[in-house]
């Protein structure tokens, strides 16, 4: 029996997450979830990618919305706002429960770790969760307009500014969590997934940790990944305006991600309609396996999730 | 044109607040509210009796629950209560955006008096409301099973241990908040009113800043009480209970109610019910007006609210 590090950001990756949480037992795969998106918030610790797996695994997320909880409501949200018009970000009344929880045993001096295990048990979660770090790494996008937080420059100016460069702050004094640590050192580790989150804003500041790519670069069993972009198009979110503002070779595709991984890479996951690519990303070095990456239904989800293991059986062999 | 400064804690005393604000000029009345409940629960500053005022003066209580706001919504307890069971306060949805405004204002450096007058113009509301003190003074229950912060006394415990004193913690460090010595400096001050609170754990935390009650007994102007006691019981919360548990000589009743206060006291409003505690109190110096203080409508509360005003009137004269 193998177990998987799998590094995930926010909704596309979790989309994935769920699809392999449904093929695997939960003591076989270890979910290592960005934060460099967590920012205090009237005075909570949000971790936004890791609710977002949260929820998604608990099977609470709000699928129509494609954030946040089943069952929201609002009514905090609306009171803050007749007080204070500069409420910016979206919390739901379920939701801020998760948050106040959170910074109540993060201020008894709890780790991040502990907190995210504790509270995806009692939502009934099996798979580990575990946060990249435990330490505080912040995603800072850097515009024409400045240095932004990440949920500064995500929702509050809806990623309108132009991207220059991505910092991730306090990288250097990050470690891996005990979680992440924990499956790479197992003797039953069979291979890391990469889901298809933003590589620049969901995976690179888990890549940023000190070591941490080098020893991807270096490790042993296969380490995949899924492509984000389908036909030179994200999903969602700022993925494909920031790839264009970022002047990359390969412009907004598959190649580029490809190109952005391929230190660290030994197989990627392209979408059907970028088949066209395959020959240029083999000549990179990596084994290339093409399927459908648009995970519109849980059977695609689950789908896509064989389709990493059998990558990753392949590379093996 | 006289200004009135009124002295209240929660439920009880939020009744006559009502009924004083709809019968004088928003510029007449001062507010000045217990902060000896306030407490800091999972990182937010509550202040149950400041909220209490300010609900019943914005119209936004709930008259049937007889506390909290109207139109309220519990999502956020409930999802809190599934990842901590030991969850005791009853935070709603709406209210909570209050104490979390509150608990962000006041880690900015504004004071509680700043806070609660912004929150009150937000919510509508003309009247001056002020908290009795901006410094830190806590309402600590000595009973037979130990010393109990108020709320835990209160709410965790139901009011079920035996009093056996209370406690002011922080008093002596206290001073009457701006709003408070404002409204007794004015030339124009007409006289000072003791809503029907509980005289023990409302009412005296106030009078324990230093100075306070002394220069109650010496200021020229009427000071007047209205009982909270109705032929021997009190209409709501522990206050009964707790003048069995102190073994006052008048048990309780507004005889005792009156020797409490009557340092301070140039008249006192009882029930119709108590006329026969007339003389008693008459003997000890007071002013006695009788009246229906049972305020089960608007009207009942506008009328004891003008009732205060004659008493203060006829003692004045």
């Amino acid at each position: 029996m193998s177990h998987y590090l799998v590094i995930t950001g926010g909704v596309g990756g979790a989309k994935l997450a769920l699809g392999l949480s449904k093929i695997m037992p939960a003591s076989d795969v270890t979910f290592a979830v960005n934060t460099g998106d967590d920012f205090d918030y009237l005075g909570f610790h949000i971790s936004p990618d890791i609710d977002t797996l949260t929820y998604t695994l608990a099977g609470l997320n709000d699928t129509d919305r494609g954030w946040g909880r089943r069952e929201e409501s609002w009514n905090f949200l609306s009171t803050l706002q007749t007080l204070d018009e500069e409420t910016w970000f979206q919390l739901g009344d379920r939701d801020l429960a998760i948050h106040v929880y959170r910074t109540s045993l993060l201020a008894q001096g709890k780790t991040l770790s502990e907190v995210t295990d504790g509270i995806a048990k009692k939502l009934g979660i099996s798979h580990f969760l575990v946060p990249m770090t435990d330490q505080s790494l912040r995603t800072v996008v850097v515009t024409a307009d400045g240095k932004l937080p990440f949920q500064d420059y995500f929702v509050k100016y809806q990623a309108k500014p132009v991207v220059e460069a991505i910092e991730f702050s306090g990288s250097t004094g990050a470690r891996l969590s005990p979680g992440v640590s924990e499956a790479l050192s197992r003797p039953e580790l069979g291979g890391v997934i990469i889901c298809p989150s933003n590589p620049y804003l969901s995976i690179d500041p888990i890549l940023s940790i000190p070591g941490f790519r080098a020893l991807l670069s270096e490790i042993t069993v296969p380490v995949i990944a899924v492509s984000p972009i389908i036909g030179g198009k994200a999903i969602k979110g700022p993925t494909e305006k920031i790839m264009h503002e970022m002047n990359l070779e390969a412009g907004c595709s598959s190649l580029s991600v490809a190109h952005h991984y391929r230190d660290i890479l030994d197989g990627i996951i392209i979408d059907t309609m970028d088949a066209a690519l395959s020959d240029d990303i083999t000549a990179l070095g990596l084994e290339v396996s093409v399927g459908e990456t648009l995970m519109t239904s849980l059977q695609i989800k689950k789908d896509l999730a064989q389709q990493c293991l059998a990558l990753i059986e392949k590379i093996q062999s």
